[in-house]
Parts: structure tokens; C-alpha cells; sequence
């Protein structure tokens, strides 16, 4: 039996998710002679590790407690009460990492798996990479840093994948991948990547206001605590500045056009929660009314979208033909139109779900799977 | 540099594509600091191969000269005539390819890639394999034989590729190894996974009788050089064989439910391909007329798929919902649908070009690049 050791940072949603897909596909894994082995879990204040992290694992009984612990909003440092395993720290955890990563690295190809939304994380990632290890991410934050970053974090490029940063567990990265590799020329890249941002926008098509639209989604659970997170467009403008950076485009956040659904006057800043959903937004629901019957005017429907064409990288409210796949797009599915040379005359296009604990973890999961065969 | 030595079997249109975007892709993979060595080439007569295989390949102008001898219908055995490369005839080329695996295989992972259409390379695939070798297939044959077979060759399943085996170089087989490997449920997988059968089917749709839009297809270089190849489903039938294996079914051929669409007294012990145009397949006309009419009266259209349900697997023409997106499908674009536990309400969908040497091609060589890591 081969075993991948891992370490998760991040048990959120995501990462409480994918230590109950790796608990419940033992069976279907070791009929293929693997095993994954978690050696260690942090969260933002403390890191877990097994006792005797060269052989051992947290079992899966400690594993379902950390769930536990996660899911009724503790730290991970209650888990200090059992035997089997240490807790470090957040000052030593980085430390921790390091000191495992070293001896596991290159022998074993010990998997880093940020199921995180911190920025922090790349620093640890970025080495961790360097002594041989290899890293998984569903958390964005360590693609849309610096340049210098995102290089270094690709300095070994096989043995870095990301494929939930960007429509979940769709096959999206792997796609564009694959198609670069083979020199196809890659002409335009269309997408609508926020199940959030979809459904707004499908259910304005239907003719309600903006400000129903967006209490419902939040009440519906499908927005953030703050609906101004998604409405922003900040996380389809990172998964953008992703798919620009894979495409070879040096280029950072600042470098892509982005359209807010909300002007600033209705900022974080200048308003709560509760006074942008109870009197806030309700004062785009006019214009934006205005621009959906524009649009149906001449058969078409507004989709947020990220559009990726030559130098351009925007993400923002485009005017979509109603009979295309982008146009005919409802609710959240996720959509991605790729233009080639291969694909020419009609794209490329992966669609379906794009959000979702269960869809992300499959798709770090699917990740970790992948990157098994380069180790011995 | 490192270097992927690689022997081509078959340089019928898809092989000579490949060389050719080998060729052209040099200074794209020399940037990631990979070169594809060519080592061999070889057609159902003989085996090409460059003096001193262990450190020179078949340079770029003897490939393109092998391209041109392929392309004005000859044999390889022209190229005895240069120096730079040893014919091995049909034979002696066995042989010869097992003694460049047995010193190539384990040290760099020679990948033997599989671009014919016969049935005879699955005997030197398994053989490679074993030897460490990689098998990189555009070729559905060695797949679709016995499970045995099969097997075999999946004895090192990370040595394994064949995305083009299926919808050309759309991502098939990769999202739905993805899909397993991360655990999640495949209920069903739906797809129109030929380009000709689809093309017939939406020019179906717009009232044309079926014996005018096969001979347009054939006018149009669509259908094999006998339209019944394509008419009969078994083309399609591998393909579905090779995606149930892949779910895990073990099944052969002869499992399959195949509908053809010309009954078995039209077939090509009956009558020549001529009388199949001139007067043979029209006598269905009317039958498949009905049949179109009768869908388009329930908002349905007629679709050539595959469907993989539990113990089903069979090929055919169903009625589709017009308003779906198998229903909207138009021309010779391929579509996957799969739904699962992650993808349940609707499905996980990919479509795109899913025929032609361009795009087939370009799905091995990213076939080949992907197998590059697993050595040093």
C-alpha cells in the first residue's frame, strides 16, 4: 500500500468536507493500493500533528472530531486533550510544517492542501514547495498575490494543483491546461464563475428587483455574510487574474477592469449589513431594471462574466446573446466558453455546478489523487 | 533539457498531425525545458527508426519527409533510402520496438503512442506497458477488444492515456477519471460522442430525408469512406465501451446494444457502396421521417447517444428534449453529460469539436506531456 501524507490548513467548510470525502472513499482508494495519510490539520490559531508524524496519522475517529470541533466554531486546540496527537501553536506551527515538509518532502511528496481563504498561507507554501513538496489549493489568495508568488509557487509546476480555485471541482484548469500543452492558441476565454453573480442574474432576467434578488440569495445561503463580498466582483476577479496568469499573462488584480453591482456610496465603509440589504441596494434596482429590458430588447440577457481576450481581462455585466450556452445559462451553474484554434467556430464549454463544499472538496480531492503517480 | 523519446505507430492523418504539432510546439515545450525525441515511426508495413536510438531521434526533416511519403499514400520503406535511419520491416519492427523499450522504458518513460486504426498494436502495447514504457492511444481497437486485454494495459494505470480515444481532444476521460477518483457517484452519463451521426441527426431535424444527408456527409468528407462504418454505431459502440470500463464495468462489445441505422439487408456483404447511396438507404427515408416527426411533436428531437445508466450501456437514437442541451446540439459537435452525487440536478456537461486530425492530435500530445513528469 502507497500512502500520501497530507497536511489540511483550513478546516472550513471546504476542508471539513474533504476530510469526509478521504474518510469515506478509504475503501475505493486502497482497492487502487493507496492510502491517504493525514499527518496533520490547522486552523488560523493552532496546528494539529500525530504523534510520531513519520509513520502515524491522525486516525479517522480524531479526524471526524476535528470536523466536529470546526463545525460547532472552536478552535482545534481542544483536541490537545487526546493522547494521540500534539498541538502547536500558532507561533510554532509555521516552524512545525517546515520541520515535517523537510523529512517527508522529497521521499514522499507530503501534499500541503489549503482549503483555506487566508493570504497568509503562501509564505508556508512557497517553501514548502521548495523542499520538494507538493501543494493543493482551493484557496485563491495564494494565486492572486504578487507575480513574484504565483512564479515561485509554479517553480515546480507539476506538483501544483489548483483546480477548485476556479468553478469548483469543474474541470476547468485542467482543461486549459491540456489545451496549452498540446500548442492549441487559445483565442478568447469566457466564463461566468460566481454561482452567486449567476443566480443574481438569472433571477433579474425574470424581471425581479435587484434588492429582492440579492435578500433572497442571502437568505437562500447562497451569498456570503456580507452580499457585498460576491456583489463586489472581487472573487470572479481572482478567479480571472488565475486563468489570465495560466495563459501566461503577467499581470496582477490591479491590471483587471472590475464592476461592482453596488456604486462605493454603498460600501462596507460607509454602511452595515442590514442598511444595504434593508434600503441600500434597493436603489439600483431602477438602472439595473433598465439595463436587463435593454438588453431582452434585443434578445439578449445580462451575465456577470470574466472575459479574458488578447491584452483585455475584465470582469463585470456583459449583454449575452439568449440562444447561446453563456446566454441560456440558469441559476448557479458555472459556465467556461473557450476559443481556439481547435475550437473555433463553436467553443469549448464546461458547465455545471460551481459551488459547494461537496463539488470543491471532490475537486481537491481529485487534485491529491492526481499527484500520487510522481512519487514511488 | 529533459528529453520524451516516443515511437509512433500508425502515420495515417491523426499521426501525421501529431508530427507535425510536434514539430511546431518545439519551441513552446523547450521553454518548459522538455523536447519530444522522436525515435521511431512505423506503418502497417515497417518500423522507421533513427541510428543510435539511445541519444538521436528522427530529426524534423526526415519526420516531415515521412509525413509526405504517408500523405502521397507510399510506404515508410521509402525512407530506407536516407542515412540517418534504419527500415525494419513488418516482421523485424516488433522486435525492434521491445529492444528500445527493454533499454528505454524504465529509465525515461518511452512512450509508445498509438495513432492507427488496427487491431494488431494491442499485443505490443501490453508488452511495453509491462516493460515501464508509457502508451499514449488515439487508437479505440486496443481498449475495445477483451477485458483481458484491458486489463493489461491498465496494469499501470498512470502509464495509461487515451483522451482522444473519446471526443477527440475534448476532456473526457480526464473529468470523468477526476470524477471517480474523488469519490463521487456517477449515476449516468449521457453523450453524443459522434461527429457524423451528429451532423445527420440535426440536418434530420430540419426535414431533410436521411438518404440526401448521408450522401451530403460523404460529399462533405464527414463519413468513412464507407458511410455504413459510421451508419452502423459501432464506432460509437467502442466508445461507450471504453467510457463503461472506465466506470468500472467489465463488459465487452457484445454487451453493448447497438442500433444501427440501416437494417442488415443494406449492409456491406449485401450491396456496394454506390447501390447503399443510390438506392439502398433511401428506402428508410420514410421510416426515419416518421420518427423525426413523431419526436418534434412532443417538443423532442432525435439523437444518436450513448447511455451508461446502472447495468445499460447502449447506443442508439433517442428522443431528446428539445430544450436540453443534447436537444440544442447542432453540426458535428460532440457532448458529454454526466450526472452524479456532485452534479445531480444538472449535469456536469462538456462539448466541443470532437472530430478531426487537428484536434485529435493535439489531445495525444497533451496526453504525452501530462505522462512526462512521472520521470526524471
Amino acid at each position: 500500500m502507497k500512502n500520501i501524507p497530507l497536511i489540511l490548513m483550513g478546516c472550513g467548510g471546504v476542508g471539513r468536507q474533504l476530510l469526509q470525502h478521504i474518510i469515506t472513499t478509504r475503501s475505493l482508494h486502497s482497492r487502487k493500493g493507496l492510502y491517504l495519510r493525514v499527518v496533520g490539520v490547522c486552523d488560523s490559531q493552532c496546528l494539529v500533528v500525530t504523534r510520531d508524524w513519520l509513520n502515524n496519522d491522525l486516525d479517522d475517529s480524531l479526524l471526524l472530531k476535528a470536523c466536529q470541533v470546526k463545525q460547532d466554531g472552536s478552535s482545534l486546540s481542544i483536541l490537545g486533550d487526546f493522547d494521540k496527537c500534539q498541538v502547536y501553536g500558532h507561533s510554532e506551527s509555521q516552524g512545525k510544517i517546515f520541520e515535517i515538509a523537510s523529512q517527508l518532502g522529497k521521499s514522499t511528496g507530503l501534499v500541503c492542501v489549503d482549503c483555506s481563504a487566508s493570504s497568509d498561507t503562501v509564505v508556508v507554501l512557497k517553501e514548502v514547495v521548495h523542499m520538494g513538496c507538493c501543494v493543493v489549493l482551493a484557496n485563491k489568495k495564494p494565486l492572486t498575490s504578487t507575480m513574484e508568488d504565483f512564479d515561485k509557487l509554479f517553480g515546480y509546476p507539476h506538483r501544483i494543483r489548483h483546480e477548485s480555485t476556479v468553478g469548483a471541482g469543474l474541470p476547468v484548469i485542467v482543461s486549459l491546461n491540456r489545451i496549452i500543452s498540446s500548442g492549441d492558441i487559445i483565442y478568447r476565454v469566457v466564463g461566468s464563475l460566481s454561482g452567486t453573480l449567476g443566480y443574481v442574474m438569472s433571477e433579474l432576467e425574470d424581471g425581479k428587483p435587484l434588492s429582492k434578488v440579492v435578500r433572497d440569495a442571502k437568505t437562500l445561503g447562497y451569498t456570503e455574510p456580507d452580499p457585498r463580498d460576491d456583489l463586489s466582483g472581487m472573487d470572479v476577479a481572482r478567479k480571472a487574474l488565475i486563468l489570465a496568469r495560466i495563459l501566461g499573462r503577467q499581470i496582477s488584480l490591479d491590471d483587471i477592469k472590475i464592476e461592482s453591482l453596488y456604486p462605493k456610496e454603498l460600501g462596507p465603509d460607509m454602511m452595515s449589513v442590514e442598511d444595504f440589504l434593508d434600503h441600500g441596494i434597493s436603489r439600483v434596482d431602477g438602472y439595473m431594471q433598465e439595463r436587463v429590458m435593454k438588453a431582452a430588447s434585443n434578445e439578449k440577457v445580462l451575465r456577470y462574466v470574466c472575459v479574458i481576450e488578447g491584452p483585455r481581462c475584465e470582469v463585470g455585466i456583459l449583454e449575452i446573446l439568449k440562444n447561446s450556452a453563456l446566454g441560456r445559462l440558469r441559476g448557479s451553474d458555472n459556465i467556461l466558453e473557450i476559443n481556439s484554434r481547435c475550437y473555433k467556430e463553436q467553443p469549448l464549454v464546461i458547465q455545471g455546478a460551481g459551488a459547494g463544499n461537496d463539488t470543491t472538496a471532490a475537486g481537491v480531492l481529485a487534485d491529491i489523487i492526481d499527484l500520487h503517480s510522481l512519487f514511488p
